[in-house]
């Protein structure tokens, strides 16, 4: 059973691992650090990308597409943003290859095709889109602009791990270019918001909104708003992020516009995204021993029916009811496949679907024909019942919402449970080590204390919340004046 | 009026990249050769992908996410087509830029980062996909592979034109893997035929279906199945292609599948593709002086509503009559735009809409009002005529459905009386100079006599039709024996 995942108590890295390549989500490829993303998995992040689409458009976004590459003098424009993405860069010197005259059948870089500018694999493509505003705003009227492209980027990484950290990884970027600050603060909260509103109604998983500390902000803005999961293993993983970019890429970029009042001022920006590690934090918040649980809103398959047969007369009958439930469940909108395979017996198929992680399973066999019911199966509880055949429809559909909210209700209580107010840095190391999760703290608002905490613990300032109460207090590790507590953790 | 596009007739080529400007599709970027796409060309790229991907889907087909780039040694493990797409190809190289110390402010590529292999931005997906797939597939039981990657490429063209020809282009591209020759063939006719509905039925842009000489074959095909339109200028344009790879990437990657009869055979395969250049063959096939006329079913707004009024209390009365419109409409799922901006007048409204291609124009003022009237505008004809408000959406969302059939049935009328069929190689020069279009002609089938063509006429051959009739005839340069026409032309 199971598949032999490795326990997550045993080694909740390895689980992860396992998981990721025996449910089918995704392995690693050829290219060091770049991944294969298999259709299941890719089925869960373009419906990740369905609902995010639809709530950037319905909030006036529209999308576009910017080119691959960055030609390093555009890179370079922004200096704090080029000096963050440098040192991750791949870059392409050569638009060639020829025959490798001693080794025919074998390809070498022409020398003679070298570029007389190299161009960078965009890391993120503010340099690139800022460059193009700027063709595109000349008065007041030409803003907002509301943009987002779906794309792939790449930050050449040396430590890689399957989604949440690879090379090369698929993601949306919003650029967005405002006539105000105001209006460019209110974007990047609103964009924060939503990337919240997302990652709870449709992952099921809860996150704390807040700032990041200038240690953590993204190179090159103003301010970082961000969203902060907890796995199941006590480490905080950072969601989504939405930066206040002030008028830095206008300044780097020459961006000006005709103010209505006849004055001419620098454009202000901000700039958003999440990416294909969503599918991490997915996986890590609900799965368990047995492998993925996924939330019924993001699940490609929804519902599974099993049929129990020995004999092909069995199998007929049992298709008749089967084939019915799919007309019916379909009809309330449920994502339903019948498993009617021979290859594989029912067995084998319950344990493939566990570890894929399909929130209801429905098995039928000869005696439910006779008894006119159906054996339910919950993937999140692991528990089973049986069913009136005629009830099944409508109880397969409540409970579609049912699993949904008990999820977040579970993945909430584990979080609350994990955030740990600690008063001392001895209290704050002894939470790190033994029950890990967010530990709320005082701090002196200084990036040296920052640091030291870091190097001492491995712990970052996740985020300082945006709810947090105000509190007078004394940082953890200099008892220097803090004004409110802010949430540590080790992290993704 | 017409935001002053060449006409035609002036200069064909100035007018397309004009109307691709112009119109907010696309336009050059800072990176030789590669484009960025505007939101309004975005948005109907979006609507073809959604059509694409709902037929891929419904004849099986998932999607997954393949690496952008591809080890060297894995490119040339497939002769032939490492060979075609070699001289076109984007390498990196380094993995990391670090401060100029001569220049402060300025980044150079890291000697000390070379990679120690170099990698090729992929030109094509089937060498690092058929090196998956050797993973994938021990037996039968593992067949067919029926998967489909939404993707940007890079081919280093010297001359490039926005959506026909760029550097990095948008794509789909389906690699599939099959147990036998004639089910790699059936899919390989299969995906042919659904670029020919699609293009067809939504691009309203009809087609010839047929085969590719060896010569035009895809660099590492058997056979190349193709989709040929014809643009207003007489010139051909290659819609889409579908390949049988035969077993060559299965032999280069060594994939072998245990049969059911207990025999070990090589994979048989197929890819197929479309790509943002069929945003080149939309906007050719149908567009005019005035600029892009967009089918109604791909079109993102097909009906916009303007208001022509003197003072606010005016707009308010008109808006209340649009608003109910809209509403209306797209209760018949016709999108609708209601453009009240006071930022424009009229005219340039008119005038910004007809260039962008908006199917129908609904224009509301205060004489409209009192006589229960809306005038309607159509851009295919460009005709305009009073109706009754009360029949307004009717007549609407039955003219989507006239708009969409009279453009195709225009674009297939032109196409038609573009098919030559000569018999000497003086008629054909001639045709092909003063008429264009598809040139019908015998030939007898070598290489060398098509090049031969190639270098007097630059037509080239577009296809060997399907539907061709059995004629045997002497080839038009040679005399030689020949079993059949095939249509030749000059192409984009
Ligand atoms: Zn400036
Ligand atoms: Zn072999």
């Amino acid at each position: 059973m199971g598949k032999n995942l490795t326990s997550r108590e045993q080694d909740y890295s390895k689980w992860y691992n396992e998981l990721v390549v025996k449910a089918d989500l995704a392995e690693n490829s050829a290219v060091r650090g770049c991944m294969v993303i298999k259709p299941y998995g890719y089925a869960i992040w373009e419906k990740m990308q369905a609902e995010l689409d639809r709530m950037f458009k319905e909030t006036g976004h529209q999308n576009a597409y910017f080119p691959l590459f960055v030609p390093k003098s555009l890179f370079e424009a922004e200096e704090k943003n080029a000096e963050g993405f440098a040192k991750e860069c791949a870059v392409v010197t050569h638009y060639r290859l020829k025959t490798d005259e001693e080794n025919k059948g074998k390809l070498i870089v022409d020398p003679a095709a070298k570029l007389e500018e190299e161009l960078v694999v965009r890391p993120t493509s503010e340099a690139v889109i800022w460059n193009t505003y700027k063709n595109w705003i000349q008065s007041y009227r030409d803003l907002p602009i509301l943009i987002n492209q779906w794309a792939n980027v790449v930050r050449w990484e040396m430590r890689t791990r399957l989604f949440l950290r690879t090379a090369e990884f698929l993601w949306q970027e919003g650029h967005t270019a405002h006539a105000t600050r105001q209006e460019a603060l209110a974007e990047t909260k609103q964009m924060n918001d939503i990337y919240a509103e997302f990652v709870e109604s449709f992952m099921a998983t809860p996150v704390i909104k807040g700032a990041k500390t200038e240690n953590e902000r993204f190179a090159g803005a103003e301010e970082t708003y961000c969203i902060e999961a907890l796995m199941q293993d006590g480490k905080a993983l950072q969601a989504g992020t939405s930066h206040f970019l002030g008028q830095n890429f206008a300044k780097a970029f020459d961006v000006k516009f005709a103010t209505k009042e006849g004055g001419l001022e620098h454009v202000w920006a901000t700039s958003w995204g999440v990416s294909t590690r969503l599918m991490g934090a997915l996986i890590m918040t609900h799965s368990d021993d047995k492998g993925l649980v996924l939330p019924p809103k993001l699940a490609p398959i929804q519902v599974v029916i099993v049929p129990i047969y020995k004999n092909e007369e069995q199998l007929e009958q049992i298709s008749v009811v089967a084939n019915q439930l799919v007309k019916d469940l379909r009809a309330n909108g449920i994502s339903v496949k019948f498993d009617d395979r021979d290859t594989q017996k029912p067995g084998w198929k319950f344990a493939q679907y566990e570890l894929q992680g399909v929130p209801v399973r429905l098995a039928i066999g000869p005696k439910d024909l006779e008894k006119g019911t159906v054996e339910l199966a919950r993937r999140d509880t692991l528990t089973k019942e049986f069913v009136e055949m005629n009830t099944v429809v409508e109880k397969v559909t409540v409970l579609m919402d049912e699993i949904q909210e008990a999820l977040f209700t579970k993945a909430k209580n584990y979080r609350d449970e994990h955030i740990t107010r600690v008063n001392s840095f001895d209290e704050f190391k002894e939470v790190l080590k033994k029950k890990g999760g967010f530990v709320s703290a005082h701090w002196d608002g200084t990036p040296e204390t920052e640091n030291k905490i870091k190097e001492l613990t491995k712990a970052t300032i996740r985020c300082i919340p945006f709810d947090r109460e105000e509190e007078q207090g004394a940082c953890v590790l200099t008892g220097n004046p803090s004004a409110g507590r802010v949430l540590f953790a080790k992290a993704y």
